[in-house]
């Protein structure tokens, strides 16, 4: 029978599969404002410096620091009002010894200034004298011009997902456009005998396409481009032809098998005629999943996935994701979907796997708690119902309650 | 002088303001392969029980159970092997005591057997008989109709945002579309004699828009449409001009202030005079932020925000951000923005007000570690090196380092 698999670990199968996976995608230019969620293929520095001129943290008065030395509430200093510093202007004035300048938060300190005295230890005292009840050292209150950001600084990185974040320090910067990572074409097959659209009747024995659905919106979540080419019913002739296809038009093809072991075995026979080297990992020790199929062919990724949907989405989110995520270049991006908790109840399970289940996670009065989720037949709605998915480790034999266990969000 | 605010603490000026909100967002029909990230606005009831005909979880042969009884490896079982179940179809026959038939995963039952033996424990003998190793009971191995899900039994709830679990859970229903709530649209104001678009060389004393980029692409992540109306100068007739046409176009409104005392005064008075009740909350207790506006003007929302780009985002995060979500009507969004973390370095702060540091949270060998980014001049710079956002309490002069911090995670 097929069904007799040497299981990889996880980690390993991974490893195996993103070590040969050689070819970069390439990037394009994208207009600053459209590049929420796209990855940049080149560091940005900056064009100038921030801030571009020295400015005011406070409203308040400009002064030239000496002129203020001494100054309190008991012994007050008294300068000269030469004037008011408009906002987004250059100063129309100096401030020379004796003098001082009304300016509000963010505007450009004159010339010969050096500090800003908040306008709560300040009195204007008739039309052109204002009162100082307060010191301020040189520096005072003010940003110098580079003082955030120096002329050239990397600001971004290569292989940043861009954030609101980094729009933002774009536009600060006056970059309109950048070079991001052309988003990977991910083609999607769908086979078994046994599948038919979600728009068909179904007749007895037949089940919807799941897996097409579900694996197009997690791609277009991580920022790819999913390409669905249909179901193919469990023949190898035909599988050949659409995967060839599918390998040749896009940048990683991802079959999902019937769910019979005869029809998982045909996947991964189809695959090994696309391309060299062929099928690298065919079983990993994890459930629900273990028939996964991960290949290299003509340099370009190709896997299987298990047809039950819930075992498909678990699986494309450890496998296709970080392939996903490394032609795209992105860097540590597993590590912000990490988390962990505390276990609510007793979980049973195989040592020799390492287990996915599904749980709804909360937050209590003690921290994080995860409970499982326990459904017979793995269905879709097992995960609908859940928030996460965490981990019983490959050496387990089952979890006790208020075990601390890593988790995985579910957006 | 307009900078004496009463502060209100964040939670009561956000329950202020949602208290307020008491129009919902209208629902629109979308494509269910095209509602990843809508919202529900009905539960989604099955419209068949799942699965729909009884069937194998196994590969193996479909049998009357009482057939096996007492089976074991010293005394097999033998039987009649009538056929194989194709997949997508309905048993061509019966299986009538004495008689077995080959069944794949996700096989449709024939009607008369009540279980299946996993192939790994039977063999075949010749040509039509199949040897036992092992018995069955009744139900083993199969899921029977409806178990999964019952006919007409809620599978989505109201108030859910759509993942690529829900698209498969709809998809395997045959439910190709539904209703979800509307985008709301929200438009974006940016005030300030200092601001100039991106596109523009900056004169001395002039800043970039960065708000007006921010908050659009915040507010396209988290389900609203963004209308930007540019960028206005601090007087009050142009500001109320256009905020009345936003207020009469948009769904909720948001203002961002000139930096100056004086700018950020003129924003409440243009908002008091767009409709009632007006200004609810002027100044909360939280920094970054603290002269934020919250105002409810003809039942829509309207939000004044700091000038600067930090504080606009992380302010817009603790109030824009959950009316999107009140409007959309979607439940417990708040959750899943949670975490904890410890802190690296002692952290200074003041007592009365809640401060939201940028921070970068990391996974280290006694879990999750948070180091903050401290920046002079709140440049937006460091949000872009910031994964996360952590919180220092209201009554706390600081933290020291190893305190246990509440994060939000920054995506």
């Amino acid at each position: 029978m097929p069904e007799f698999l040497k299981l990889t670990p996880i980690q390993e199968a991974l490893d195996i599969l993103l070590s040969h996976l050689t070819v970069n995608i390439t990037s394009e230019c994208v207009l600053a404002e459209n590049a929420l969620g796209r990855v940049t293929t080149n560091p940005i520095c900056s064009p100038l410096p921030l801030p571009p001129f020295t400015r005011s943290t406070v409203d308040g008065y400009a002064v030239r620091a000496a002129d203020t030395f001494g100054a309190s509430e008991s012994l007050p200093a008294y300068l000269r009002l030469v004037g008011e510093i408009r906002m987004g202007t250059t100063p129309s004035f100096d401030i020379n010894p004796g003098e001082t300048g009304l300016i509000h938060t963010g505007g450009m300190l004159p010339a010969s200034s050096d500090a800003v005295v908040m306008i709560e230890y300040t009195q204007e005292v008739g039309a052109d004298t204002v009162e100082f009840l307060h010191a301020v050292a040189v520096g005072e209150n003010i940003i110098k011009v580079g003082e955030d950001v120096q002329l050239g600084e990397e600001v971004i990185p290569s292989g940043r997902r861009i954030r609101p974040a980094e729009i933002g320090g774009l536009a600060a910067l006056g970059i309109l456009e950048l070079e991001v990572a052309r988003k990977p074409l991910v083609g999607i097959i769908s086979s078994g005998d046994e599948v038919v659209p979600p728009e068909e009747k179904l007749l007895p024995g037949q089940v919807r396409d799941i897996n097409s659905y579900t694996l197009s919106s997690l791609l277009a979540q991580v920022g790819a481009v999913p390409k669905r080419y249909g179901i193919f019913p469990d023949q190898a002739k035909q599988l050949e032809n659409i995967s060839a296809q599918a390998l040749e038009e896009c940048d990683v093809v991802v079959i999902t098998a019937g769910s019979s072991a005869s029809a998982r075995d045909l996947t991964s026979r189809v695959i090994n005629k696309l391309g060299i080297p062929g099928v690298l990992v065919h079983g990993v020790a994890i459930k629900p999943g273990k028939p996964t199929i991960l290949a290299i062919c003509n340099q370009k990724a190709v896997i299987g996935l298990p047809g039950n949907p819930v075992s498909a989405l678990v699986i494309a989110g450890k496998f296709v994701v970080p392939v996903v995520e490394s032609l795209l270049g992105l860097k540590n991006a597993a590590e912000r979907r990490l988390f962990s908790a505390r276990l609510s109840t007793n979980v049973p399970s195989q040592a020799g796997r390492e287990d996915w289940v599904a749980g709804r996670l909360s937050f209590g009065p003690s921290g994080y708690l995860v409970e499982p989720i326990f459904s017979k037949s793995n269905l879709i709605f097992s995960l609908v119902r859940a928030n996460c998915l965490f981990k019983v480790p490959i050496d387990a034999n089952g979890l006790p309650a208020g075990d601390m266990v890593e988790v995985q969000l579910l957006f």
